[in-house]
C-alpha cells in the first residue's frame, strides 16, 4: 500500500477545506493507502524559525544562522522533536498533499512555517542535490486549495493574473527544489460565493480525481508551464 | 517629515539583514523621517491566524471563518491588541519596507503571518476596493531581501528562474491588492557566498539608494513587469 501525508491548514473542521481533507483520507484509505494527516492548527504547529529548533549547543553561537544551524543539527540528530516527527512522516510518504485556503496568493503562514522548518538542508536538499536531484526525488506532491477570488479573476488577463503565476514559488521553488515531482494542482475557486449544490460538486470532483490519482503524470515543472 | 515602517524578520542582529535594517533606520532618520521598526522575531510575533485574533464573541461560532470574523471584529474594534497596534503603524506610514532573508522563494513564515493577520478586510481592502482602489492606496512599499542562490541562478533561463517570477505574489498579490504602490525591490544576492568586502559594498549600495528613494517612481505592477 502506498503512503500519503496530508499537510492540512484550516482552523475549522466543518469548512470546505476540512471536507476536502476528510474525503482524501476516506478515498485513499479505501484504496489501501496508509494516510497520515498533519493537522497544523490542531497541532498548534510552530511556524517561526528560531534557535528553539536546535537542541543543545549551536555550531556558531556568536552569530545565529538558521540555515547553517539546522543543517548541522540535522546531521547530528539535534533538531527539535516536532521537526524530527514531521521529517519521519515525509520520509515515509510516497505522496504529499497540501490542503489549505489560499491566503495572499500563497499558503497560510502556519503551512509556510512547516516548509521553512521541516525541509532542512541535509534532509530535503543538499547542494548540488537540488531540483531534479533533490533528496526527496522519489516522491510526489499535490497542492489542493480554495480561493477567495473567482476563476475569472485568476484567468490569464484577469485582474489577479493566471493562477499558475502564483504556483511557481510553491511548486517549483519548494517542491521541485527538493526533487519532488508535482501533480496538477486541485483548485476550488471561490467556494464562499457559490451555491451549496456547487460546493457538493466540488467535493465529488475531488473524490473522483483521487480514484485515478496514481495514474496521473506529473506536470513539467519549468517556466513554460507557468508563464507560457 | 515622512513616516516609514520597517517590518523586519531576522533572528540575528549581526546578520546582513540586521545591518540593512539598521542602515535604513539611520539614513532615513538623518533625512528627517520618523522610522518605526516591527522586529518580528524580537516581538515573538504570532504568525498563526486563529480565533485568538478576535476579542469577545464570534459573528458565527458554529463555523469559524477567519476572513469573515476578522472583518467583523475590525469593524467593531474587536481585533486583538497586537493587530490593532500593527494596523496603527501601517496607517501612519507613508512607506513600508519589508526586510528579510528569502525563504523558499518567499518571505519567512513569521512575516507571512504579519501579512495574513494585519491586512484585514475592512482595513486594507474591502471588495470592490482592491488593487488600484485598495484602502492603503496612498502608500508605498519596498521589498528588501537577501537570497541563498546567486544572481545567475535567478536570471531568466537560470535554474531558479527570473527573480521577478517570485515577486508576483508578494508585490502584486499582497501590496498591489491593498492599493499600495511598489518601489523596485532591493536584492542582495547570496551574501553568504561573497567576500567581506562585497558585503560591505552591499551595505553602501543600500545606503546610497535610500538617499534618493523619495524621488523614485513605483514600478508598473502588472504581468508585463514580472513575466515579459
Amino acid at each position: 500500500g502506498r503512503k500519503v501525508l496530508i499537510v492540512y491548514a484550516h482552523q475549522e473542521p466543518k469548512s470546505l477545506n476540512g471536507s476536502l481533507m476528510s474525503i482524501a483520507v476516506e478515498e485513499l484509505s479505501k484504496q489501501g493507502c496508509s494516510v497520515t494527516v498533519s493537522d497544523l492548527y490542531a497541532m498548534h504547529f510552530e511556524p517561526r524559525a528560531t534557535r528553539n529548533d536546535i537542541v543543545g549547543c549551536l555550531h556558531n553561537s556568536e552569530e545565529f544562522n538558521y540555515g547553517v544551524e539546522t543543517w548541522e543539527a540535522y546531521k547530528r540528530g539535534g533538531l527539535s522533536s516536532d521537526l524530527i516527527e514531521e521529517q519521519r512522516k515525509v520520509q515515509e510518504a510516497d505522496l504529499l498533499i497540501f490542503q489549505f485556503p489560499l491566503y495572499w496568493f500563497s499558503m497560510p503562514a502556519i503551512m509556510k512555517g512547516w516548509m521553512d522548518r521541516v525541509l532542512v538542508q541535509g534532509f530535503a536538499h543538499e547542494f548540488p542535490n537540488c531540483y531534479d536531484s533533490g533528496l526527496l526525488k522519489s516522491k510526489l506532491a499535490l497542492f489542493s486549495f480554495t480561493t477567495g477570488g473567482s476563476r475569472e479573476m485568476y484567468a490569464k488577463g484577469g485582474i489577479s493574473g493566471d493562477i499558475r503565476y502564483l504556483l511557481w514559488p510553491m511548486q517549483h521553488g519548494i517542491m521541485h527544489f527538493c526533487g519532488v515531482k508535482v501533480l496538477a494542482p486541485h483548485i476550488c475557486f471561490a467556494p464562499e460565493y457559490v451555491s451549496e449544490e456547487e460546493r457538493k460538486e466540488m467535493l465529488i470532483a475531488w473524490a473522483q480525481r483521487l480514484k485515478t490519482l496514481w495514474k496521473e503524470e506529473p506536470i513539467n515543472c519549468s517556466p513554460e508551464w507557468y508563464f507560457k
